[in-house]
């Protein structure tokens, strides 16, 4: 029985584990769930998996959760230092689904606590890649990816010799904006931004797909998990996003990870390894009705965020961290209202220019390089509670 | 040092196979090679890799060769009694690259003499699948495959667990006559039957991937290389030869091997295991300049030399063994202008109607349908010497 905690139990990558996880009760059982404030959805999943502990924002939340579900069995605790109970509780792999930053302190708990992570949260290694792969190292617990690219990697990884690997090729699907010029963009609005053509995701993760942010975190990501030479990490449009990565070998023969996009397969994948669970009634992958796959360069004047996390990369330090305060402000600030689409990535360029780059090694630095860079970022986008 | 036997060192696989070895002499060496009439060739092959033992097919060349080559540590064979002993001399792996039924006893002789064998010439399997693998099994020798198809299943095979496999999908060009008529293609001279669209390769695989039927000996020789179900094996049209093959595990999960469409590719994979080994001068693949890569369903009423092998295989016993006689010589006939490209087919399907089948658990059995069968389309196609 492997026992799983997932955090971010409410969100897009936590209700699809939980629905795998429903499907394989006899091998796999709830440990912990953290959710923000979603309270009936998360009382339904408690009473479902029956996990020993969930997590909520508030005090007031967890009030009323402890009453709804009226089960000594399960402990409720709120706010920061819920979440990070719920992250240490022990457990076999603790799913790394929460939203930007938020996520780092519960991954680093999980890691401490000697539980492999699985990370959907991939702004956690953005921000903090040097310093989540020493404290794994250091607790001996691993570190697996929840991204369909890199779950894809992994895959095509798996049974070939390392000292071979040539490459990696990370797939994108272009996202909404794929063929729109640079005045559409401009007048983009958030509905949009948000209307993914291949992916259903959470809105964070779709305005960072609208950008292609996401597909530069998917680089420093890469980077960190598979421990790759960033110039070893290439990026392809590929707008039917069946291809989900490929890995390219010294002799000019390259794998690549396929199926249809449903987040479902790449997290049955991280839950069962090293078996690979059945997934018999999902639609099947019909490459004839598909027809083709094409295949596009990414176009760096229109998405300029990919080449802005390249250089993030490149600079190191609290480079990544940095851009990333700046990407969570500006996208919520995108979100309402409050500056056009083009803005978001044209901020956090001004915003990483501006920072002195620190060796971001220690958590505090890394704290206080990302609190400088929102206030920064607020003071760009007009924040009102600058 | 890993000593390898070529048996068909002149044709396109062995010449190709030799030009991989000589980019690896620190760790590849020749051991001894057998070619047919191509002397010249033979000659210049054997003072570059100096093997102990060549063998061509007349008692003429042999002695041409001997002259020639004025040296004593070559030893020069011939005949079909060359060939056997050429395939029964000490070595780490033996290319079977011969064309037709005509390489199954060296096949035979190699694996009882303890040898790995890497097939390209699937008529082997095809004509005696189930005798071959007993054959290696009772000499605890190893059967690699030496197909661009099914190097690419091995390679998407590695590192999964195997009972985890769904089904594995072929991919095929096409051929010449992708998109033909039916009329065209009864109009079809042997020039457009071996002009492949993207692959180069011997005259006898060119008509047999313009039918399709090689497509379909495909099938059986998964069948046999993988210990397939046969309807786990399908066949999709894919006119790039970019992705040489899939596979499909039980989560919906595929994976893919591609490359640019160049035999040294899989020569190298093939040869180097489990090392991989560098091709840095290759041409790259390209997939931004390709920029789709297609996918069809195989049309069985313009193509039916592959519902034929299908039926074979399905059929089993002798009757893989008589559909490839009748097509040896069905195509030699085409090839000499004496019957129509459409004729190729339903002269196998004849053939294979009127046999009786027996097990094909004895050589003995297999020679006497092949050469029954060889001898009824010898009366179909109207060959002069029957």
């Amino acid at each position: 029985m492997k026992a799983v905690c997932i955090l971010g139990s409410t969100g897009s990558i936590g209700t699809q584990t939980l629905e795998v996880i429903g499907r394989f009760r006899d091998r796999l059982e709830v440990s912990a769930l953290a959710a923000g404030s979603n309270v009936e959805l998360l009382l339904e999943q408690a009473k479902q998996f029956r996990p020993r502990l969930v997590s909520v924002h508030s005090r007031e939340d967890a009030a009323r959760l402890r009453e709804a579900l009226a089960d000594p069995s399960i402990r409720v605790v709120h706010g920061s230092e819920g979440l990070i109970e719920v992250a240490s509780e022990p457990s076999d792999l603790v799913i790394g689904a929460l939203v930007g930053r938020l996520g780092l302190e519960p991954v680093l708990a999980a890691l401490r606590s000697g539980s492999q992570v699985a990370l959907a949260n991939k702004e956690v290694l953005v921000t903090a890649g040097q310093l989540v792969l020493q404290e794994a190292k250091r607790a001996g617990a691993g570190i697996v990816p929840l991204d369909s690219e890199h779950v894809a990697i992994q895959q095509c990884l798996a049974g070939h010799p390392r000292e071979a690997l040539r490459r990696v090729v990370l797939t994108a699907s272009g996202g909404p904006f794929r063929e729109a010029t640079l005045q559409q963009m401009e007048a983009a609005t958030p509905e949009q931004a948000l209307a993914h053509p291949t992916w259903e995701m959470g809105s964070k993760i779709s305005v960072d797909s609208a950008t292609l942010l996401n597909k530069g975190f998917e680089i420093i990501e890469a980077r960190w998990l598979f421990d790759l030479d960033p110039d070893d990490i290439d990026v392809v449009i590929h707008p039917e996003s069946i291809i989900h990565s490929f890995v390219e070998y010294r002799d000019g023969s390259w794998l690549a990870q396929m199926g249809i996009p449903d987040m479902r397969i790449p997290i049955a994948y991280t839950l069962g390894m090293p078996e690979r669970l059945p997934l018999p009634d999902l639609p099947a992958l019909d490459l004839v009705g598909i027809g083709q796959l094409r295949f596009e360069a990414p176009d760096l004047e229109r998405f300029p965020a990919l080449g802005l996390a390249r250089e993030a990369l490149r600079t190191g330090g609290t480079a990544p961290a940095v851009l990333n305060a700046a990407n969570e402000v500006a996208v919520a600030a995108f979100l309402a209202g409050r500056i056009p689409f083009t803005a978001i990535a044209a901020t956090s360029e001004t915003v990483l220019e501006e920072h002195t780059v620190l060796p971001g090694l220690m958590l505090d630095e890394i704290r206080e390089a990302d609190r400088r860079a929102r206030e920064r970022a607020g003071r760009i986008v007009g924040e009102p509670s600058v």
